[in-house]
């Protein structure tokens, strides 16, 4: 058990430190204090440790020479990139995943560490039930998906070994994301909060009655934090776990941004249906049972009201040129 | 679609050939004619067409030089192997598996192979529902189990991006096994059959109430050819289907032999408990619902009876000293 509170995490290595999550975890674990932290990722990055493709033999190795004690591994080539770029994908998120599990194997000595691998609701695929439960079918349809769900089984395979203590969380769809509008099929979910929220124009792709499984970057990293102080003796061999989010409809994002920011925040968003968008959200989760993340601590955003009240609070301190103001 | 009667199938490729289902399926190929037979396996064995390491790079390359329109992928390092020996599991069942997966890929030029491989109900781990549903999680509890998982996800995503044409079969446990007994924690579910049906003495290390999922290897051949010839399009994105068995517990398997062989060979059964097989046992599925492999037309054995017939059947042939006669 990595108690991060203890004493005995010296070292702690995030790996895709420079992605949202990872900037946020790391800001998150330097305010807490009391392990050194190596921070790495593909692309340079103020704070880097260290700069490398992880996919490279010879590079986790490297990363784990210090033998941190907790090793988040956040790091992946997204699911868009990886349907575009079968090779990179594989790659990446298959390659590199188990060449980090295969240093730590190898590096013997009795080194454990306890591992905390971000996973995706991703691993499933349409047809679905009304709530996924925990017991249900890993069968991705994109080839992100299958690589996070090959990640899931060495997880699983390489901590019934002994080799590390890995536990793994399926993150919900990330809302509100900072930043940019992206070119992810999902980024609407986030663009027609945020950008309305800043007081620009978004665009609604979907119709308001699609239904997604959503968390904040803020409950985000709290899962992580949680997975990574659980005693995963209560996991037993089933090391992957679906994390609690908020099954929500666009329409009931939109009442919670009404509510939030007003009518005239709600009348930035511009429909424009898009069937290509449509089509592939229909094979995407819509509901979750996360039963068994909830009876081992793990706890979602209460409402989307929170969700974007969160947004406004932890995005105002670094710009403030937001035209909102956060309520607490 | 591979139809073995229409002559669009001119080679076919088995990969695994020297092994006890490789063996039946090839003599079972050979005997239908009309396709040129490729057979591989790592041990030399008489007929081969080329003996070599799959996982070895470059050897999946030659293996479909010739562009077989149906592969046969059956080779495996079993599971009691690649639990003692982690590096040679990982390296033969999974990178092996990969390394075919690739060549097809990359062979480019509209190879698009029909590609049938054998998973197993391994990739299902304890605890369990009554029986095994369609939809029902893969957490393998073994690292066998989790090398055929990753293999089925290779197949789908492979499948779904139009590299090939794949159809995963999880087999049930082949009884009876022919030939000597083995070391296999699930040996004796043979044994106790195999070996009274020819006078020896055989020894049962569980209780007689120990259920379990079997099929015979007439029915696990009809399976394979069945998969071969199968519509596809049929299975839609879910390319991996638990094959229907016959769930039995060990009392009426020995209830089977007696009604088949008489009294005397069921007084060749040595009760000795082992706890240390009934431990491994208990972590195994007991009975599935194999509703969509039945709605695709796999038929299962229709009971132990049949089973044991079709043993001294098919076995009778090679060996006369078979001491039972075969029932038709």
């Amino acid at each position: 058990m990595a108690d991060l509170g203890s004493g005995l995490v010296k070292r702690i290595l995030v790996i895709g430190a420079a992605g949202m999550i990872g900037r946020k975890l790391v800001a998150r674990l330097a305010a807490q204090g009391g392990a050194e932290l190596i921070q790495h990722d593909v692309v340079p990055f103020e704070g880097a440790s260290a700069v490398s493709d992880l996919s490279t033999p010879g590079e986790a190795e490297k990363l784990i020479a210090a033998r941190p004690e907790l090793i988040f591994h956040l790091a992946a080539v997204v699911s868009g990139e990886a349907e575009a770029d079968f090779e990179k994908g594989y790659r990446v998120n298959l390659d590199g995943t188990r060449q980090l599990f295969e240093a730590i194997r190898l590096a013997g000595e009795g080194y454990r560490p306890k591992v905390v691998f971000t996973s995706s609701i991703a691993v499933f695929g349409a047809p679905f039930p009304d709530a996924i439960g925990d017991e249900f079918l890993n069968a991705p349809l994109t080839s992100y998906g299958t690589q996070k769900a090959i990640g899931e089984l060495l997880l699983s395979d390489y901590s019934r070994r002994g080799f590390f203590d890995g536990i793994g969380i399926r993150l919900p769809t990330i809302c509100v994301r900072p930043g940019k509008p992206n070119k992810a099929a999902s980024g609407f979910f986030s663009g027609i909060l945020r950008e309305p929220l800043a007081g620009q124009e978004a665009v609604l792709p979907v119709p308001e009655t699609v239904r997604h499984w959503f968390a904040s970057p803020r409950a985000a990293i709290g899962f992580l934090l949680h997975a990574a102080a659980l005693d995963t003796r209560r996991l037993g061999d089933r090391r992957n776990l679906s994390m609690p989010g908020l099954s929500a409809t666009v329409g009931e994002q939109i009442e919670a941004l009404r509510g939030v920011a007003g009518e005239k925040a709600a009348r930035l968003i511009r429909r424009e249906p898009d069937p290509a968008i449509m089509r592939i959200v229909e094979g995407w989760p819509r509901n979750f049972d996360a039963r068994r993340a909830l009876e081992l601590g793990f706890r979602a955003d209460a409402s989307f009201d929170d969700i974007i009240r969160f947004h406004l609070e932890d995005e105002a301190q670094k710009k403030s040129a937001s035209p909102l103001p956060a309520r607490a």
